[in-house]
């Protein structure tokens, strides 16, 4: 054989871990993190939040002498991705009662992303000889839902070639009106841009399922074709078991099927069929009305305590006498804060108090807790202080 | 909005599920089948096999109070691809000893052969100018394993552009004898192609575990660097839950941390993480001794019942005196047999006998019992005797 790796070329990347690795690579005994991206819902002694129902559903499923844990179908559980459907859209929805909408259940929300994304690539206005403008809008910055950021962005999406995709990311933590939702969907209609949802929580932001499904339920009703990617994993606290559904909102019922079965296609080259007993799980609650109940409760109590931390750490920043403002801290909903921090901010945080966010200044609000609150907000108020100005993040990003 | 979808082009394609879909729709109460691709390892009842350990660790890991279902690594769960990838190359095992082989948790083995494709299309020999031949070995057709067949597949590798890929599927039910594959590893060595193993019931074909790798270690005790995908769905019998390992060996441990790294870029735009209930159940057995001594045995018994199967189904053939050599019924080993029924066999069955076959012969030798065993030889009998001649199924594809 040859002495050499035929893979000398491959370079190393730290893309994905950087941070991680330079957090767990802190000596510090003070350090406060990992607070970003996929840092999930906790409890007050810093566990992950699981909803109790899913432990008890769970046990449940796993002592059924009759389950076989044969494959399911290319398409996922049938049974979970009409629930699932169905709870994004609500069951009067013209469109599941014209039966024009389905799901395709996936590995989790990145899963139901890829597998839109794989097909809107080889399916999407082919005949178009340029290619297709990608524009993923409203990342939660400081200021999104301002009236300002909102003509921002409206302007955009009118100078946008016709017929761009747009990727609407966690619309129910934006903290949009359903004004300013009608007008965006007005402008995306005029230019027949595509509207691909990306719900990760349905009901964290305002603890109410149905408020938090306004915007996509809006573009539903104003007769879009549309994609949405939606994920079970902070509202059923079951992370490890990627559970995810691909929306598809069709014309009618017969694009529905051409459109799913080229989907099943991609699904057989990608991992061929989803797991099942994460979505066996958020079935069972969906489809029990008494645990279905208590879901809700849950949601709505896990909504308030985020609010409530929200609301603690501005106030604390505000006694602090914090230099900038702090409103959107609360404007926001939903687990994840864009804090506004400047990437030398975020850096001086990592430097100075071993706390780690990611350079955009996005927070887990779920990672903080009463242990840690203070020192939160005291390493705020010294990184902001001792450095000026505030972020003005962009509200979206154009992707080739 | 305009009437019309966005959506008109897309071709229904019915590739995936045509087989199922038409057996569906047969209304013959005397129909059998699927007795093709994913059909699984049943019990006499006809139901899907589930490993007996399988049940109760499931059970006990479903009540661990202590799980608190947080997303795993973006490589999954490294216990687990610590534990396959052992299981796979064998402890003693050199490339393990020297930290030069390390795993990805994926989404069954169609995720890892899909994950290692992408990483092959990004990365591997990107400075050859005219792209790379992709070649896919030892389907198992009626002949694999004879001396011609074999010969055959060294001189296609022997005129096989240099440093092309080579997809070993499931070598362990090809029937090859070691001088072979060493042969097999020769002339690969010296045209430095590529071996991308895919082993999908490792211990299954002979009932014990090392065996079934000997042409994987001999490989890597060669010195190739190399791919492997492997699955537990059957030797588990947890299809539901998805599991797959995509085993990387290396030429040292540093191109093996820089392979991983891209690994991880990719996997994070598929699925993010891995579903984790299943790879935990699997890593449990393999890590107790005593539970993996249980499991072993039920390899071995189930492996036993599957070579009985085609023993009795080859008796049966003789003894109707149906035309053709049936022998590599039993010189096959595994779940699957290619039965070397030409294709318009394969449609009178589907036609006259109601039996559901993939048009290259192809049959899950496991979904044969003692209730219909002689309705398929009896069937097989008419079909072959009412045709002529039998198929002489290629060894290999070649793909673009």
């Amino acid at each position: 054989m040859a002495a050499l790796s035929l893979f000398l070329d491959v370079p190393l990347t730290r893309e994905v871990n950087w941070l991680l690795d330079a957090y767990q690579e802190d000596p510090s005994p003070d350090k406060l993190g990992p607070l970003f991206l996929l840092a999930d819902c906790q409890t007050e002694m810093g566990k992950a939040w699981v909803c109790p129902t899913v432990r008890q559903t769970l046990l449940q499923i796993a002592s059924d002498p009759t389950l076989d844990h044969e494959y399911l179908p290319v398409l996922g559980f049938p049974e979970f991705t009409r629930a699932a459907t169905e709870l994004a859209l609500g069951r009067e929805s013209r469109a599941v009662i014209e039966n024009r909408a389905g799901g395709v259940h996936t590995v989790g929300g990145t899963g139901a992303v890829r597998i839109g994304a794989e097909f809107l690539r080889h399916w999407y206005n082919t005949s178009s000889p340029s290619p297709i403008a990608v524009y993923i809008a409203f990342p939660q910055t400081a200021n999104s839902g301002q009236p300002v950021l909102v003509a921002q962005v409206l302007s955009c999406f009118q100078s946008a070639p016709d017929c761009s995709i747009v990727v609407l990311h966690a619309p129910e933590e934006t903290g949009l009106t359903p004004k300013q939702w009608e007008e965006v969907a007005r402008v995306m209609g005029r230019k027949r841009l595509f509207p691909f949802f990306d719900i990760p929580a349905q009901g964290l932001a305002s603890g109410d399922l149905d408020r938090d499904a306004w915007a996509l339920r809006h573009f539903v009703a104003q007769g879009f074709e549309l994609f949405c990617a939606q994920s079970f994993s902070k509202t059923f606290g079951l992370y490890d078991e990627r559970v995810g559904n691909l929306i598809v909102v069709a014309r009618d019922n017969e694009t529905l099927v051409r459109i799913r079965s080229q989907l099943q296609k991609q699904v057989m080259g990608m991992w061929a069929t989803p797991a099942s007993l994460g979505a066996r799980v958020i079935t069972t609650v969906l489809n029990n009305p008494a645990l279905l109940n208590k879901w809700k409760q849950s949601l709505r109590m896990l909504a308030e305590k985020i609010m409530l931390i929200r609301e603690k750490l501005k106030e604390k920043l505000r006694i602090l006498g914090t230099p900038g403002f702090w409103d959107h801290l609360t404007a926001q909903s939903g687990t994840r804060s864009f804090t506004g921090l400047l990437s030398s901010q975020v850096a001086f945080l990592e430097k100075h108090k071993h706390i780690y966010l990611l350079g955009s200044g996005q927070v887990s609000v779920c990672s903080i807790n009463s242990h840690n609150l203070d020192y939160v907000a005291q390493s705020i108020n010294e990184a902001v202080s001792s450095t000026e100005g505030r972020a003005q993040g962009l509200s979206w990003a154009e992707m080739e």
